[in-house]
């Protein structure tokens, strides 16, 4: 194989697919990029099994083939060249030279061979959607899946599709996050599980743009991402999500408007002194026109006030402070809403259209 | 004691004086720090008994104290309060609160007297230079102390003042780096060995400014340096440094001029095949008009040429590619000359007016 193509181009297509090369893996082969010049494009695929990805790069092939190249060595090697012309040539013992200008590189690559294609799925009732409202609905809700593999279906997000609406939701025992878009057509109803580590992923590949589009495709096992030159291959999680329909509900006895910025800032405040081993909450006391924040534990105390507008009962609630903060961090309005019963039920965040909902359920606490 | 400043001015005081609060101690009152407003003005200290460091804030004092708070948590507080002015209040019980806008916090503080005040240092024939020579010639110099320390002279620098000159050298046992500025005035001779860690501290606190300058102060024990509102007062090491001028020649066999961009980047590529467990060398072959840089190691190889002006003999001479980079990094000027002997004796990098010199040790290496 002899392929030549600019710098630039190489290194960014190597970007997109090292997302799916593991950090840590017993099979050597999953840690490659394979290489393949074998029709009139130079793809780069990367595949853990789990997530694949496939990129196509500009470039010229003046000798069809195919290699498999250590991923780490061959993209650090290639954001060190200068900003110029790479050749890369292989011979016959998979032996690799990686010339630009006057550097010559050197690698013992794999034969392709060895090297696992992506699943193949069929492409139907595709859903279509812009880079960035996948990457915006992704970082408004991922920051809820669980982190530990115990309910595995907890480090996963649902993805619902219904008529022309698209829900995504994720949830770890303690909180809930939803949000909804609506989608350009209708399509038929589809409720699949997507894993929360190709959802990172994919997040970081996409473009803030609005211009340019996604098209999804779900298979029994699978999903797949097709945008620009790129395409993104996940298995799904098996099982069926929770029910969370039944969770939520629209009544409530206190209802409080709040400044996000300011809302945001004392919380933040209020961290300092909540540390991992003190579990501190931090408490709201809701009453007309103010709530008041407070956390008491050995080291200090804080307590200040915010201006607020209240429909409904008084209340005296406690609350994870970084469980506000993340909700609050992904929700572009300036003003939000919370929604609550009564200390022990959970305080919901939305907005009137309800295309974002966030659930968060308090803490119990002594009162001082 | 209760004083009013405004954020940015206690902000930035802190940040001075926090250089020198101890991230681990066993003497919670060294983790401190002591605001004394017991004369006139705001005093911000910190010390760890081995560095001292005392700014000067601006700020109203509406009653006389002092008091010693939590470092950290200080810090943070005020780092996250709103851009305003900031009341800081005690009480007879050392209790303390901080209030800004509508946010309060409460913090138990410590007596002042526990706290230890800096040494005085006499302050005769005391050196004048500018706060961005100091910390120009502590950036090029800094990298080659010893990290470890078994030899507690090797983790210091030599701070040499003869007549006009102001030499700066550190060693590790595989280099030398010697800088020399030209001072204003003549002094008496003076030779100190000055902790690393408190050049890297005091660096951080120096700003750019050729127009600001730094006085520094010598006793037998200590070294005080004076700058703006801010005096940083530190231990000497005690011992004596090594004899470098033996190590040091001006013969030569082979002189290189090379360009430091394209070496720099050279060497760079190279270390992709040097990781700590293979010692593969950074291997130089010079010959008339170029150098044949080259690794070669068991996962792959790497070769390229550069330009260069030769004068003397042909030499392959190997070395520790991150010695070379570190010195080149701090060498301001975009060629560079290279003074070499043979493959076993050290290499020098300097320039005519011998203002900086770096002594590099060769590695041995096995033909191939």
């Amino acid at each position: 194989m002899k392929i030549i193509c600019s710098k630039n181009s190489l290194s960014n297509g190597l970007q997109i697919v090292t997302k799916a090369v593991p950090s840590k893996t017993t099979m050597s082969i999953l840690e490659c990029i394979l290489i393949d010049a074998t029709t009139d494009k130079i793809k780069l695929t990367a595949n853990d099994m789990e997530l694949g990805i496939e990129t196509m790069i500009d470039g010229e092939i003046s000798e069809k083939g195919v290699i498999a190249l250590d991923a780490k060595m061959l993209f650090d090697i290639v954001r060190k060249l200068p900003d110029n012309e790479i050749t890369i040539q292989t011979d016959d013992s998979f032996k690799t030279n990686i010339k630009c200008e006057s550097a010559k590189f050197s690698l013992v690559g794999k034969s392709g061979e060895e090297f696992s294609f992506l699943p193949q799925i069929e492409k139907n009732n595709s859903v279509i959607l812009s880079q960035f409202s996948l990457k915006e609905i992704i970082r408004q809700t991922i920051f809820s899946i669980a982190s530990n593999e115990t309910n595995k279906i907890m480090t996963g997000e649902l993805f619902e599709i219904k008529d022309n609406t698209f829900k995504v939701v994720s949830l770890d025992g303690h909180r809930i996050s939803i949000r909804k878009i609506e989608l350009k057509n209708s399509y038929e109803e589809k409720k699949v599980i997507v894993p929360g580590k190709t959802l990172n992923e994919i997040s970081k590949i996409l473009k803030d743009n609005t211009d340019s589009d996604v098209t999804i495709s779900i298979s029994s096992k699978h999903i797949l991402f097709e945008f620009e030159n790129t395409i993104v291959v996940s298995r799904l999680i098996d099982g069926e999500f929770f029910k969370i329909d039944q969770m939520l509900m629209n009544d409530y006895e206190t209802k409080v408007k709040i400044n996000k910025k300011n809302f945001l800032d004392s919380i933040d405040r209020s961290t300092l002194f909540i540390r991992e081993k003190n579990n501190s909450p931090f408490i709201m006391d809701v009453t007309d026109e103010k709530v008041e924040i407070s956390v008491n534990c050995a080291i200090g105390s804080m307590k200040e006030e915010i201006e607020i507008e209240k429909k409904g009962k008084d209340i005296l609630i406690g609350f994870n402070p970084y469980y506000l903060m993340e909700a609050l961090k992904v929700i572009d309005e300036e003003e939000i809403t919370l929604f609550m019963v009564n200390s022990k039920a959970p305080c919901y965040i939305k907005n009137e259209k309800e295309n974002y909902t966030y659930l968060i359920l308090p803490v119990n606490f002594t009162k001082q």
